[in-house]
């Protein structure tokens, strides 16, 4: 994503609204889906396992990736935020700056309510069977295993940092891989740093569906814990420009 | 699968139709093969899981589409329907039309009742166990978990619409991975959305096998769920359709 | 790897002798090792899973693909047979020919049987401890689920078909994936075929490792099955030919 | 790796020492942490299973090999010595020698003391729940699942045999897969060598950690076993020496 390209046209901003929300609704329609399939009854991936769910995460940022190719498919408030704390573009022809960083963090969210209502209508019949209320709200957003929120937001730091930090220096690899490495460090820092928090990593992807979950007629369930809102957006900003300074100063 | 390539030889429907058959035999007698050995009797992937089944699927098609190279290896029905409503090629060399749409859909109906046939010869002992009818059908066609034929109708297409909406992107990233994208969506779409309806996403792949189901000798089979076969026809059609439309309208 | 490549120095059949032993040495240390790891008693992959299995598998393939570049990484009679069916070179600078294919299946066979040493050396103190018999030999060679040697025929004739089948059109593609192919169709041939014969798809893959454990002193082993052997040696070897075969009339 | 670049700019020992160091930082936070994951109490991931711990390895590894591509992500003083015994640069700019290789050693070893804080940092209230001693130890460093020494040795030795040997033979291979295949490597390791002695594989993957485990607070841990520190060192020196030198005089 830092790579030095040739001059490239210049990307309209309705251009990167529409390819981040879209994006967006792509990796949240599969990451709030695979959630579902492990957890509500009668689902054919029930009891799926840990790794299944954190591979419908990478992949939902594989296909989110590709979608928002024009915009660099950032998907996330803190890769935006973190390229701009590392003097990055935010893509080729789409220069950083305040009014575009607002116009991605917009999409973003937005996308990521919409791929939670398109998930919540895949799994209709699910939903409305019997389950507990937080396994419902975990569908759509991230909690703790162990609520401490001061140790739940330096969790979710250091996981954004590692995944904007690793997402920085793909450009000095000469291979050209496309959305698979990004692929498999989500699938990594899942399985990896995903026991705590359940690893938001990303504001966006933690809000938007929280928003959802707030406003969907779901059957039984439960608050959408508000309480816990801040930990996953401001963790994953902290780490996010933490690692974009960071590599700035160290990897260059 | 939307590049635009040099001007290439115009390839015959013959090849067409023999890649498209063979491309999807192939991925038939993985993906019903995979299934066979999560849910068979004494097999030794018995209770492999549900990501083990999604990878199987996902490979299947990898498999597939290098066998039908020629002809762009659709392997599926709303794939040529959604590429045609795209207004792309169905591959180079080959324009989209009505005629050769329906040389790929025989094709790959055909193609996917050979390889259903493949895949009961080679678990011919372990259909010949007892096991309840119900699995023995999962081997060949999909079939709600919770019957409720709109809503399963709705799941079909929210899946289809994925797949055919990353796989129109695809041809926006310049990273040449081949069909590496495609596999790791399809395991993505299975452990993601595969939950309510076990993601037909793929008329030719649910009905070919259900008809091999039909004729068979398999030893304790039910019947071949003919009321719920439209489902998998109908949702991946509007899906794939919808796709190419949205993807030419926003992705461009 | 029947890809049409410029002229290139002959490859002296010593460096095809040392390419073959040692990658299919490395393949079946992997290979044997992940059925060790899944099986022998207290080992911490115990109960692993038939994914995991198959992932090792899959690697094993994949690393010796890399180590024996030269002679293009065969590491399978199947594949050699198979080529040379196909009316392909054995590798770029290695002429089909069979003085040559000799060669390759010796060193494939002596590989296999080193390798199947090593994995013991590394299990040892697991293979001191009480377990079934059958398991100890799991991990040298196939076994078939359910006995019958016609049926169990079929099983390694189809899976071979599709194991070189595919790979004959790997060349078709231009994505330069190197070994990754291969790798992912040993995985998905492995999770959706290996159900009821353990897959095979290789001579020298059971051949060798069945002779190690003849030989080797293995604390509470019981017979080494020869009544089988013959079935993963004609099976796989009538699945490669058909498929050099078939590849050259249906997909060139 | 050892493949043969145009002549580059020589690249300085501090950065060399820095991107060790992250690297390795990052290849530690990520593999402890799904050990973490997989072991501790509550943790959403707890019972993942083998594949997941292997996975997450494998792509710690990856995300390293990223950071540190100007130091050509050795991130393990086994893969540092063998390249030297293998004749080979360090990395593109960077030739082999005693002083930098003592440089690669001590950023590894301390990177790898890093990276395990942050595992622990990330995981803290999980470390303050009630959980075996040896649970917790296996966090940071590895550790017989049969002690004895003399074929634990031999286990490591064979496991970085094979990563190494298979890492110098990557540069035959013209597919720019760029941290692909040792990811891939490493997960296979894991799988299939894992499990006697957890593959360390890499010495400062071994004693950096246990030197974190032996100076943090972590609540309820027993001793470091440094008894059994020297294995994990010693067998992979032997193993990348021994693989260098066979990939010389074999592989070339």
């Amino acid at each position: 994503m830092a790579i030095a390209a040739p001059p490239t046209e210049p990307v309209p901003l309705g251009t990167v609204f529409a390819h981040e929300l879209l994006g967006t609704m792509i990796l949240i329609v599969l990451g709030a889906g695979v959630v579902a399939n492990a957890l509500l009854p009668d689902s054919k991936g029930k009891g799926g396992g840990n790794l299944m769910i954190n591979v419908g995460w990478g992949i939902g940022v594989m296909a989110g990736v590709y979608v928002a190719f024009k915009s660099g498919g950032h998907l996330n408030p803190a890769v935006t935020l973190g390229l701009w704390a590392n003097g990055a573009d935010f893509a080729p022809g789409v220069p950083a700056g305040a009014t575009t960083a607002l116009v991605y963090i917009a999409a973003q969210v937005l996308g990521a309510f919409l791929g939670a209502v398109l998930a919540w209508l895949a799994y209709r019949d699910h939903f409305d069977r019997e389950a507990p209320a937080g396994d419902k709200l975990a569908i759509f957003s991230t909690g703790p295993a162990i609520r401490s929120y001061g140790n739940n937001l330096i969790t979710e730091v250091i996981a954004t940092f590692v995944l904007v930090f690793v997402i920085v220096t793909f450009g000095q690899n000469p291979a050209q891989l496309g959305p698979l490495p990004v692929t498999l460090l989500v699938i990594g820092i899942g399985a990896s740093l995903g026991g705590p928090t359940g690893y938001a990593i990303n504001p966006a992807r933690d809000l938007g569906p929280r928003i959802a979950h707030a406003l969907l007629p779901i059957k039984g369930k439960g608050g959408s814990d508000w309480a816990y809102a801040w930990v996953p957006i401001l963790g994953p900003v902290l780490g996010g420009v933490l690692a974009g300074v960071a590599a700035t100063a160290f990897v260059g």
